[in-house]
């Protein structure tokens, strides 16, 4: 175990312990002192050599006589060693280690909790299968990497909060988690209460709380708030996740994204490019990279080639082609294969690179090819707009990792945020109009006119951030005016009567606000270059939403079901 | 409206905002300055002044030709300003307001949001009914006290933080809310899923994880933790609460103790005395108060007089006097039926001090009021000890108010907590013996010899810290031995099958630990003299459990019934 944190000399890391100093702190300097430290029995050998390790590091301790026997300790126990820093031998100094220049004599050693044998050792670098590492959670935590995913992600969180608080001075206020269902949105977890049939609704955010604050003068609201949505099917997701909510009065879209901006340059972990982070529309992010979520980390873009399949401006067919380095050739009949399953779900025509000129005339292949540049091969995609994109989005990503593995192409290894705005206010949905971020989004003004003719036209003041593909936040600036939040809930056909404290709250004199909420633990994943989002959780649930650890959800006693008036349905 | 908060001028509250100041921020210096103000219409009178206020303070602000017309902008409005500061003739400078030297002579006027006539005033010092302030919370927030209150509560709890964190090394963990249920404890609410039959528990503290995290190696683990408990039938509690949860390895009582000293003298906002606080045993607050949370802010204990009415060492008969000033005289009639209630509730014989001649022999009389003190009055109490202590607690509590509205006691308005430990581990109920704390609670091993034969005598490292007459928090040092743990489950019988994941957690090389959670809400209501702990929560539950805005808890849609698996039973 090499990487053992620096420990700060400013925290008194070891004050209501009895341990003098932590397994990770002693230096030369300390030669001589007497120290109690401890820890788990980390290894041991030739019954002399002792290696104690907590979460700040790992320290060799030593017997110089025969009276103190660890031989019998397992692995893994609980000690406390009474000791005195000594220099180790020249030949013995061990550069990897933080206290490789020392050792501890011991004087004393205490079993302060044995150790049973442990379903898998903390020694190895090679983790466990994740099941195992869940099921014994509390052992897995031990490992270096995960003592350092979580520490980071409290000091993370502290520094957002001493930057909202100490420098701006926002508010924190909890709101609550038990509450009436959100119409429209994710399913919500229900709570049963002893009153018959009523049950509370789990928030799948603060939003609703939030924007009362405003209308209550909480003009800089701010809450690192618990959230639930019942999504157990979709992967990479958990049924509880922390997001961090900001909402602001008096704003509009480009404060809340400078103050985002600010807040992420001054407390993620990794270096961030100097703000203004980059800003491009949504309709740019379709056009050129077939999502809404666009991985920059390489320079792969869409050109628009539909004015060359169209006779008029009106365009009917809609043609993207991604251009990308010649050098790579033909591609492996396994990636062929791939796109053609993406053609084939997106239901559009695609050409690739090696069919162009069996497919397309001298002609468009040249005007196509004079566009993308004469070095470049292309992959070229017709039909509607929407699905052209997305579909070629998709063989992008692909792409990319066929390029990346031949090394022809740049990755850039730094993160760099990108904001997406001008997103649509509406989607067409099943039955009728739905909303592309929630009801509570106000109309650009621009569009405004439209709202009533266009109204799949009309762009929304949401905003999105993405970090490398992943997208880590989004907001919005909020409708303030009670009438316009009634029409645009009758637009998406909600029923009003059900936000009826919300719509009074506009009413009672609500301030313009804007906000946003970050993905806390996906940011953190981001930060930690973890794998999943369970690596940067304590205690995260499976895919399936079941706790490894104590088997839950589980059944309930009679009593409960009778309390809360339930019956159970098979 | 006096009371505008002081804006620390390190506080950059403007950022991010279209306003250039608060409406508490103007002062001479500003004198000439342009400015652009933005909040709620206060006040407005002769078509000339109109008061506008945030909530940092209010600004008077004045129209000095006709261009300009607010008449028909409704109280509680929203509009911004633009305008100079202008300083006041000297005969309109108002004392009172901080920004009373100045005022803002408006260029521009803007409404932002007109205000439906509004439900109460916001002027008026006199609050109106709690269930009026709660249906309408988004108006009730903006009164200043509220304000004062929530942003206490913030900034309270980021002290709290930093303390921890940044003095002293300790890492916030988010632990799960979605959890099985803890055996033994409050009545859990539970969660159902979509897998017919199983439900989650919505933990009622992170206890569990909290131990876990110690055999984690997360030795100093701090949170904020939402818990709930189905308790709504309680007065002055929530379904929901906030609490400070705190745990550390390789440490003992006086270390928590001497914490929870430090960081509440650190970040309480009300002068507490120099730590050490006071600290009493379980027997010497029911011995002395006959309570476990007494409130010491008045110097009212009893004197044991048992030895007076028994002719052996062992005391079968307990008798226990209220020594209280003579002055008092006679009790009223009213006074007398509440202690007729109490006597006969808790069954015990209580004689007060105007019946004493009657119903002791004069020898007896004369031994107590040797005890007492010759200006005393007493009342006595005789029978079970238990019992005899608490109806005199009891009697104490009304004899103080009593006292106090006489003038008879000196009341100590300083708050000094107080400290009560060694209670008994165990207590005797219906059906065995239960637990006083959590089932997690260390024996005191002095006591150890007699958890076999004589388990009520045992007492417990458990300790809770109180204010003026209010548990605020307790804790305790907890079993780290698996052995030890389930053999108290077995004497408490709780099945520890249900409980395997967190014995195994000890049996991994689990360190000594012990910890605390401190009750944010009860703390910050009396950090800022509230009525209730519904003052310092945003937007609190009324006593049933139902939500004032939203009325919920709510009935579910027959797609929810279907998804979850689950029918109503009326």
């Amino acid at each position: 175990i090499d990487n053992e944190k620096e420990i700060k000399n400013s925290q008194d890391i070891n004050a209501f312990t009895y341990r003098t100093h932590t397994c990770g702190e002693l230096r030369p300097m300390h030669n001589g002192k007497s120290v109690t430290l401890c820890g788990w029995v980390q290894y041991q050998r030739m019954s002399k050599f002792l290696l104690l390790r907590d979460s700040y590091g790992v320290t060799q301790c030593i017997v110089n006589n025969n009276q103190i026997n660890f031989n019998d300790v397992p692995l893994e126990s609980i000690v406390k060693i009474n000791g005195t820093v000594s220099l180790r031998p020249t030949n013995m100094i061990n550069s990897k280690m933080s206290t490789g220049k020392i050792e501890v004599v011991i004087d004393k050693l205490e079993v302060l909790n044995v150790a049973d044998k442990v379903p898998f050792n903390l020694r190895v670098h090679q983790k466990p299968k994740e099941q195992l590492r869940m099921q014994h959670r509390y052992l897995d935590i031990r490992f270096p990497d995960m003592q350092n995913k979580l520490r980071t992600r409290s000091s993370m969180l502290h520094n957002m909060r001493k930057f909202l608080i100490e420098t701006y001075g926002f508010v924190e206020v909890e709101t609550p988690t038990l509450f009436c269902r959100t119409p429209g949105g994710a399913r919500e977890f229900v709570v049963p209460t002893h009153y018959p049939g009523l049950f509370y609704s789990l928030v799948q955010s603060p939003q609703q709380f939030k924007q009362m604050l405003m209308a209550g003068g909480v003009d800089r609201y701010f809450q690192v708030a618990r959230c639930y949505r019942d999504e157990t099917t979709r992967p990479d997701r958990q049924p509880e996740f922390t997001q961090l909510d900001i909402e602001i009065s008096f704003t509009n879209l480009d404060h809340i994204i400078k103050m985002i901006d600010q807040l992420l340059y001054e407390t993620f972990t990794k270096p961030l490019p100097n703000p203004p982070f980059k800003r491009i529309t949504y309709t740019e992010a379709i056009e050129n990279y077939g999502t809404d979520k666009p991985d920059i980390s390489y320079d792969l873009r869409f050109k628009n080639v539909s004015h060359l399949f169209n006779n008029n401006d009106e365009a009917i067919l809609s043609a993207f082609v991604l251009p990308y380095p010649a050098e790579l050739g033909k591609l492996s009949s396994k990636y062929k294969d791939k796109i053609k399953e993406l053609k084939q779900k997106n239901n559009v025509r695609v050409i690739l690179n090696e069919n162009v000129s069996k497919e397309l005339s001298n002609d468009m292949k040249c005007q196509i090819q004079s566009i993308v540049g004469e070095n470049k091969a292309f992959i070229l995609a017709l039909g509607d707009k929407e699905k052209v994109c997305t579909c070629l989005g998709e063989i992008r990503q692909q792409i990319a990792v066929l390029l990346q593995s031949k090394e022809l192409i740049e990755i850039n290894k730094d993160i760099e945020p990108l904001w997406i705005v001008d997103f649509p206010l509406f989607t067409e949905g099943d039955n009728g109009l739905e909303t592309c971020h929630h009801p509570f989004t106000a109309p650009h003004p621009e569009d405004f006119h439209m709202l009533d003719s266009e109204p799949l036209k009309v762009r929304a003041l949401a905003y999105d951030i993405v970090m490398n593909g992943n997208e880590i936040g989004g907001g919005s600036v909020r409708v303030h005016n009670a009438d316009l939040q009634e029409k645009l809930l009758r637009m998406l056909n909600i029923d009003a009567s059900k936000l009826m404290h919300f719509i009074n709250a506009l009413r009672s004199g609500c301030p313009p606000h804007a906000g946003i909420a970050l993905g806390i633990d996906r940011l953190i994943t981001i930060a930690c270059d973890a794998d999943s989002i369970r690596d940067v959780i304590a205690f995260p649930k499976s895919h399936e939403g079941k706790d490894p650890l104590s088997g839950a959800p589980n059944v309930i006693t009679e009593d409960d079901k009778k309390y809360y008036h339930i019956n159970i349905v098979k």
